[in-house]
């Protein structure tokens, strides 16, 4: 067979798709040389402003031994649409998670098609989740708070066979943080301080 | 006992804290009536523009027994931050899960709070993930993709007794979607459609 499938060959891979291939794969090599480099930790603080409404700050995060900052302040609104008695001055704390899901997968995408030596020319996703409001309301308890499931669709495009686009999407799937988080669940804790006033 | 704590009372409560709390429970009380209002569907959907950036849209969503458009179109960006080869030109997707997690807890909290007639002066939270990263970067088999733990600390001002204050926190993680999801998981489907360009 190897006249048909040649043994894959490690070249070293030129800038693609807009990831600086060296650099990332030089910083894979660094990390597995020193992996307390790997312990991140993200954060973000809310403030509530009224009703349903709050906004988010993610500002700094510490990684690859030190502390960092965004180049820019992000903020972020969530509110609840006027259908559940929100204003809707910015999409439900849920539809964030959809966007993470679809930003994540599509971040490894581009990555892994650079290290594979692959140009992509698009990359569209389309994600959607089915929620039973009657968790969240209280009205039945056999209903959960979240989504019941979710769906995301690829529409990849590049200068290598279907096969090989589509596996670059499964590695992705197989190496996504937020797909991992969404699947098998996080253990979330939570502190509270309260004061009258 | 009857004379310490007498039995709770249900009065008609009326707006606070930014809350329609009349509309609130009349829409509770018609989604127990109909529970196929109960059933929504959110959407996002999201394009690759180069490395690992990537821009979402959320426009519109299915629930009460209709179609809805947020009333702006919300667009956001992803990215990864220059430490881990990206450009930083958005906050990393799995940031989003965190703001996600602080909006829900706390637009529950608003509304827990105005259905108990209490009025909030204010409400913030601080929220944080761990993750060791050798698991996305495919160093290490064992070290899971996702967030390996997130904390999350309130600090919640009212006219309330600290722990009645603290009962609506409580409740609010006890009812929130986020917090199932990212807690319980959910499962997610992916379909690829492969494009050679």
């Amino acid at each position: 067979m190897s006249q048909v499938m040649p043994p894959p060959v490690r070249t070293p891979r030129e800038p693609r798709n807009g990831v600086n291939t060296p650099v990332l794969m030089a910083t894979i090599d660094a990390v597995k040389e020193n992996p307390p480099l790997a312990q991140f930790r993200f954060r973000a603080s809310s403030r509530w402003v009224d009703g349903t409404y709050s906004q988010s700050r993610v500002e700094s995060f510490s990684g690859a031994g030190g502390e960092h900052q965004h180049k820019s302040q992000f903020t972020f609104a969530a509110d609840h649409p006027e259908v559940l008695v929100g204003q809707d001055r910015g999409v439900t704390p849920i539809e964030f998670l959809l966007h993470g899901l679809a930003a994540c997968i599509t971040a490894g995408i581009g990555n892994i098609a650079a290290a594979r030596g692959i140009t992509l020319s698009s990359v569209e996703s389309h994600v959607e989740g089915d929620i039973d409001l009657r968790g969240i309301l209280g009205i039945a308890s056999d209903v959960r708070n979240g989504y019941q499931n979710i769906r995301i669709t690829f529409d990849i495009a590049g200068d290598a066979t279907p096969e090989k686009l589509r596996a670059i999407v499964e590695q992705s799937r197989a190496r996504s943080a937020v797909v991992d988080v969404l699947t098998n669940g996080v253990p979330v804790e939570l502190s509270i301080n309260a004061h009258t006033r």
